[in-house]
């Protein structure tokens, strides 16, 4: 479909049911390889052998293919959200809290916090994420409910909620990020009590949403930071800095890898999610649990991968 | 000049030189800010008041402000070349040599490589750089003079060389990539002996070019690997790669920052250059030898985050 | 004192009170050096301009100069009593759970942890006293309560108690100590809930005695594991590896520094107290609140430097 | 032998040879555990069921069991000798190109000397071996034939010499310790040449010895400085002070567990030999080839830990 000069397809011609379904049979083999979270017995239930993607386009439209109805968990993924909904109120005040730098380390490591002294690389990671959530809850007074107001309106869906099962497994098994947050707290980088800041992001990190529901919600980042009702969330420079970040920080210590390879913003989650973000054109979620050893959706990236290379839509 | 809603502006309709001429205005006040390098005598003696900055579009036409036409030290430059050159001839040859994540460390850092056993986290920090060189060199028998033939002939002009006495200045402070490319070798990870790699990795990177031959030199990467001949030096896949790695690792351990203010693909040297890429439009290239604690460019950085700005030219 | 040939001066020969003296005197300009701990407020409220030193025979003598019965918090001395009253009801239980090397990195550093899943390089950084302190909850039900008593006994004195103004003071800015509990945890290594062992923990810190009293109660490391009233609390295995684990960690990150001065297993703290022991002969305890940038009390470190080379009582 | 009260035995009263051959007997099952050091094909050639311990008694007596008189390559042993070459001439010349801390990390670890901008950890890491060995050879202009006099007059024989093919083996594999003193030279840690330091080392690593020409060359280090024809080669404090280097730093990243179980300072190297030194009474040598996980040997590591248990000559 891209041409051999790389020329991209146009949105208006892009055959996307066919497209879809060819990927679906392309990576059908990939579904059901890789390791289904198991850090939380609630996410160890899921079904390996999902798996489906959603096509939102800017103008609108959604297509999709296999369970992209189907809701899973975001974890990470909603850092996106708590992150823009941050910037759309106060971007400055993250500035001296949180760096825009690639960690080189695994999602959840203390090691680069300590060399830093509490300030985490990135927004993406877990403590640069606890730092958001910290923000965002002095800013509304309810961090998780304002992520998911945000989420229910851009996606049209008020049904959308936080799995209380997912939620109270995240916080029986909580130990790692109490240990980020005890440590960003020890060197002054916590506005709120541990616990609340703690509570409110193993929460967010539980709400489900669907592919199609998830697709829709990120459109904003598509548009340049305008929403779904037509109203600016973010400057163009802000939607701009998001990617940048999807892009450098969004799939875990291997998103050189993922911009190699699918080269669009994308942020991927344990549930094993991923939206990616085609500026001024679309915005993509595809879902299949099994994850690679960085974190990642195994079948995911492949989707996307050929999504890709397919429509020449990469923005490289 | 780039729409509110973010739309950018046609390569077609851009007014360059009125466009560069401002941007020589705006970032005035920071020519000279920063440090030039000086861990070799023949860098520091550069002037820090220089800046240029030169834009090629991939239809041909060129548009430059300031000292675009002088000369000046590549640097980490050269790594994009010599990425490329082997990947148009070999690309699986490095897969098991050199990763594609960012590093998260200084350039010339020895910890990653420690810990994972002398692979270089991607190709552009130094360590990374001397295998692709070493790589080269097994390729064709002579690393630099390659390296050089290619940027004459895209540049168009035989008169660019290698800067003797920077080359001869490189080698006598040459310890620390001696010390990476030893630790790499009994890692069993160099093909040439290290003295004859290390070699021709400084002289490389001691060519000197101006930015309207760089910009001109680096087209290919916005032409899909397309050269300015019309033949093709890689195919779509491979440009889109080396873009991916450049947005995610070619500004050293600023690579995040630069992707959140300029938002496109970039390699920057210690010389005071910097390269970006728009694909499908224009190479550019800038240069002021002030550099900020992270070795890029103070007035480069200042230059690109507003041509992007103006033009919407961002990949996000 | 001790012959020009490294021939150690005979404990009985030795004119003590003299010595002490001289020591005082020695150390005096050093005094007041260093700072304070300040990381709680009731621990900087400490006069920097305290100075005093007990020795101890095994014989039962006491001999003290300047201010040695002025009680001060005993802090990080704590952690080997904990460690003897755990290896005295069950080594084994230890084994897997905290390692015996020097750590190379700072008291509360979380790096090491990391890269070594959660397993304390040594019962004396903080992260291996607090899984000393879980265990001996563990096997006692009250660990605090259980040094306190210790402490009371061998020194013959039931008015020791733990001073509640500093911890409720470290209670208060416990969030590194709860950041490496809670890491500890996520990767099993606490058996109790890290609220209660991290107070445990804290308690038996603010532990208050005076030099005299603390040189006392190290006695039984000097008797090769005998106590006060004659019982053995440690077979002679026992002593030697306490002993030795002090020689090795005993000073924080500087545990190299003091054995090439002083040549004696040591323990510090940060209130500015220091245990020695000298195998065999005596037990030592200094006090002077000003610390070097290591931890250790500039004093302190200085009178038992002079102590062993004048006595040549150094083990080397 | 010791008592239960932890009295050590006296040297005049022991029975050497009866304690010697007991832990022939002993650690006889151990010979041969272990890994013989294979990073270098002239070490990998040697037998791994050999074994020899050797005593040599301040007044001169030397008892020996197994291999003893067999000559095997000290390698890290010689660490000790240039070291203690170089305090005898300018000790205050080393102060701020090396530490007296243990390191945290392996022996050959670049990690810690990048953090400290070039400066080891302790002279016995490789990093500050070279440096010591730098050291010596400007101050005698021939740093390894000055290590060999040395032995060769302590130990009392001529044909005391360097192994060329274990020297001409370590050369052509010696890229590691090479990526170290290059490293170090970047960092203005270097005397001379890279290459001649480098010769150096690698030449008087390559000394091969017997236990007991071993053990008689170590015994200044229990004579508190004075070598075998009564002069001195150390005050008493530098003979201290390396006696406590050797403690904290002498058996790589196993040196908290070396003193843990045999309580005296010791020295390791690949080759399979440990000296150790009882500080007025011994010098010890055992060899094994096979080493455990941290490059000490194992069955050397069982005969010193059984030696210092039977005398109670721990200096705990």
């Amino acid at each position: 479909m891209a041409t051999e000069e790389g020329v991209p397809v146009s949105a208006d011609d892009l055959a996307y049911d066919a497209l879809l379904e060819w990927i679906a049979d392309e990576v059908a083999p990939h579904v059901g390889e890789g390791r289904v979270a198991d850090y939380i017995p609630a996410l160890a239930r899921v079904s390996p052998d999902r798996f489906g993607m959603a096509v939102a386009t800017i103008d609108g439209r959604l297509y999709g293919v296999g369970d992209y109805q189907e809701r899973f968990s975001l974890q990470s993924i909603t850092k996106v959200f708590s992150l823009a909904l941050v910037m759309a109120r106060d971007e400055g005040s993250l500035r001296d809290r949180v760096g825009v730098e690639p960690s080189g380390n695994a999602f959840n490591s203390l090691v680069q916090l300590e060399y830093e002294r509490g300030i985490p690389r990135n927004p993406f990671i877990n403590a640069g994420a606890l730092v958001v959530t910290d923000r965002l809850h002095t800013l509304t007074g309810d961090a998780a409910g304002t992520i998911l107001d945000f989420l229910r309106t851009e996606a049209g869906d008020d049904t959308i909620t936080i799995d209380g099962a997912v939620a109270a497994s995240e916080a029986e098994h909580g130990d790692l990020n109490l240990a980020l947050a005890h440590f960003m707290a020890a060197h002054g980088n916590m506005e709120n009590s541990v616990d609340v800041a703690t509570d409110h992001y193993l929460r967010h990190c539980s709400i489900a949403m669907s592919c199609a529901e998830t697709a829709m919600a990120t459109l904003f980042l598509a548009r340049h930071g305008v929403r779904t009702d037509g109203t600016r969330l973010l400057p163009v420079l802000g939607a701009k800095r998001i990617n940048a970040l999807m892009m450098t920080c969004g799939a875990y210590d291997a998103a050189g890898e993922f911009a190699f390879r699918v080269g669009l913003p994308g942020k991927s989650g344990v549930g094993g999610g991923i939206v990616a973000v085609v500026p001024g054109r679309a915005s993509l979620c595809v879902w299949s649990p099994g994850l690679n050893r960085h974190g990642n959706s195994v079948a995911g990236v492949e989707a996307l991968d050929r999504f890709s290379t397919a429509t020449g839509w990469s923005v490289f």
